[in-house]
């Protein structure tokens, strides 16, 4: 038995999130279909580093699953891409010893969240992006930034539908980063994410941007651990889960 | 009654092209509806710098069309976008002399087309460029392009099924930039363009950038005046129609 890790980027625009459900398109039913065609009939598992919801995107994302068939990792390679729809498309096969694990492992992942901030739309990033069309106060983000950067309970950044009990997280880096063409990326680096936490961090910074909240408002909302307190999730389209590490 | 000149901006990809067809959804059929529906039921036709094929894109396309309604430009642009689905967008509408004709009027139009010169793919750009997973002579592509710069009989890069007569058309600029992100972008002026022209012209450009013709066979191509002698069309998703000069 060969333990092998696979890193995968899917444009998430036409699945109905990573997760396997019954009679929907998902990223893991997709990949474990491919998975059992090359495997003649035998179901394969795959377990990755976590879930994205339906919209959210991977430049990056990691699963592992255990095989018997003695393939070389780069015609696995190849054999999965040959076989896996054009909106995913995998990176990079390595074998990696069998105690490795695609989620207990994980030490620090990377999400990225871009805005399209201009009065106009554009039709070529409607689903790559999520977009504002009024101007944003950046520094008032950066500073709001900053609050949710260290170890936190983030229970008011988390969805309330999740069985998660600990939701003690620490964020080492979150910064914006206004790119060319109106695109503003909003950079996270954590330990780990609880349910939509990054996307109801975007909605909160996207609040004290418009002026609706302070970054003291941003403190406050943290502290209270109440869900209520903080501001609506943003939409998935602009979210990308960017780098999962080890 | 008005005339009005609107500039629109579309994603080809789920678009039988711009042409109106029965049945079929295309940008043509899509924006005539809207305006039907701005005028109660009464039909408008509008009329377009020409045609883009399914799968093609437009930065910038251009049509007229002529109303009884009295309504302020900017309302229009404003009562169009709230109507019409999230891959056309009007970026501009203005009042334009009862003589302006959309088509006729053309003095120059601009083409640019797409390549993702990777051995890797990207799931994010497949429906915006033509992957292209070997490297490419760049120099050789160059020197090739410019053969087709100027005044020419283009029917060996003409589809076949076109019933225009006359072939004469001139290229004023076609030049190929490396962008950053492995992406090439053949950007082509020219005073107009036959059927399938700007694909035919970078299907050949393509196969001098392989080496499968040189430079020297391009000149002999367009000497023939037979389509059968220049390369295959390229696909239509790296196309885009980028900007249309009155």
């Amino acid at each position: 038995m060969v333990k092998l890790k696979c890193t995968v980027t899917y444009d998430g625009t036409n699945f109905s999130g990573y997760q396997i459900q019954p009679n929907k398109r998902t990223v893991q039913g997709t990949i474990e279909t491919v998975l059992k065609k090359i495997h003649k009939g035998l179901e394969v598992k795959i377990v990755a580093s976590g879930r994205t919801d339906a919209g959210v995107h991977a430049h990056e994302q990691v699963f592992h699953f255990v095989t018997k068939l003695n393939i070389p990792s780069a015609n696995w390679k190849k054999a999965l891409n040959s076989l896996l729809p054009d909106d995913i498309y995998i990176r990079k096969v390595e074998q990696v010893s069998a105690d490795f694990h695609a989620r207990y492992d994980v030490k620090r992942k990377e999400y990225r969240y871009k805005l399209l901030v201009d009065k106009e739309q554009d039709v070529f990033r409607r689903h790559y992006t999520y977009h504002v069309p009024m101007p944003l106060n950046k520094e008032a983000m950066e500073e709001a930034a900053k609050v949710f950067i260290g170890e936190h309970d983030f229970t008011s950044l988390c969805a309330t539908n999740t069985s998660v009990v600990d939701k003690v997280r620490t964020i080492y880096k979150l910064s914006i980063i206004e790119d060319s063409n109106h695109e503003w990326v909003i950079q996270v680096i954590g330990s780990g994410f609880l349910y939509q936490m990054v996307r109801i961090i975007v909605g909160t910074l996207l609040d004290v941007g418009k002026g609706k909240l302070t970054p003291k408002d941003v403190t406050d909302i943290i502290e209270k651990k109440d869900r209520s307190y903080a501001s609506q999730t943003a939409p998935p389209q602009g979210l990308t889960m960017w780098k999962v590490t080890y």
